[in-house]
């Protein structure tokens, strides 16, 4: 007999096997294909481990940040991925992704559907260095891609390094040395013609 | 300016990217195609907060888990993916992930170089109770993904019910309720006519 408890979790997990279909805007390097999300999830976790010494604390907790990064996500396999620069996409996104994170983590455990649900808020909120730190991994590795994809994402209609600098801005505070990198990693991507100023 | 270290840690996330490129045999639910590296280590990564609980001992080490799991594919950059059930394959395969392990490993400062190539042998010699549960995530994924997509990578040549319950066989030890609920999931395939028996 499986417990009710460990169906739910299992059920769950079956249904997230869906953010290996959601596609976003960047690249992957070296190839023509776009990102998922499930990838790029998996990169920012790698990225909190071996980044952490970078946070704006040094007694950042690693484990919430990889939590956050590896969740952060989910409710787009019902919302859908917003472009970071699409400002109509962007007026109602708040709501397609409470919505979506409702029926989604309440597929779980009750216990598990709030943590989720608190770790996701605070994400979105970016108020504790976790957060600003999560956000700042999820701001750097789309500018590592594109860098290395000339500048796939960044051909698109209305993006310019200042709305890229712009978008980055949360690693001044989230993880200065990151931040000071992002700088000059947007300058060079100026400098090579695969970014308008 | 940049310090080395740095240089060398947005270096290796970089070459890193590669993961998303190796081709493992299940596929994905409701598509026709087949799961990534990158992909399969996210799903763990959550697997792993999930289902802590679970493991063989209360105070199992849930970042070191995570750790685990998330760096656990990166020597296949390399040395590709070696189909569980391939005798042959895996004739070779521990000389071709170690010398794998020698090149991508080092891109890193030394210090964490040295901590990934630790994880990773802990998690390859499954003596401690973190390589062991991390080990049972491993397995307890796709035997998930191929109940749901019909049995696809058990339609291979020599793969029988009993080659699949040995292969999850640490899950005894590192979750027994999973290795129940994992011995019900293949009894169940059996019935259903898509695993061979």
């Amino acid at each position: 007999m499986i417990a009710e408890r460990l169906k739910k979790q299992i059920e769950f997990i079956v249904e997230i096997d869906k953010l290996k279909l959601i596609m976003r805007q960047n690249r992957l390097i070296g190839t023509d294909r776009n990102e998922n999300d499930a990838e790029h999830s998996w990169h920012l976790a790698i990225m909190a481990i071996l980044l952490a010494e970078y946070a704006e604390t040094k007694d950042i907790d690693v484990l919430k940040v990889v939590k956050m990064v590896i969740i952060h996500d989910l409710v787009e396999i019902d919302a859908g991925d917003t472009f970071c620069y699409d400002e109509k996409g962007y007026e109602d996104k708040e709501c397609r992704e409470n919505k979506a994170a409702e029926r989604i983590f309440n597929i779980l455990p009750q216990d598990q559907a709030q943590e989720i649900w608190e770790l996701w808020r605070e994400f979105e909120e970016m108020n504790t260095p976790e957060a600003r730190f999560a956000a700042c991994l999820d701001r750097l590795e789309p500018l590592l891609l594109n860098y290395h994809t000339s500048g796939h994402t960044w051909k698109k209609p209305g993006v310019t390094s200042d709305k890229v600098l712009k978008r980055a801005e949360v690693m001044k505070q989230g993880a200065p040395q990151l931040w000071e990198y992002a700088n000059e990693l947007i300058e060079n991507s100026i400098k090579k013609g695969i970014l308008k100023r």
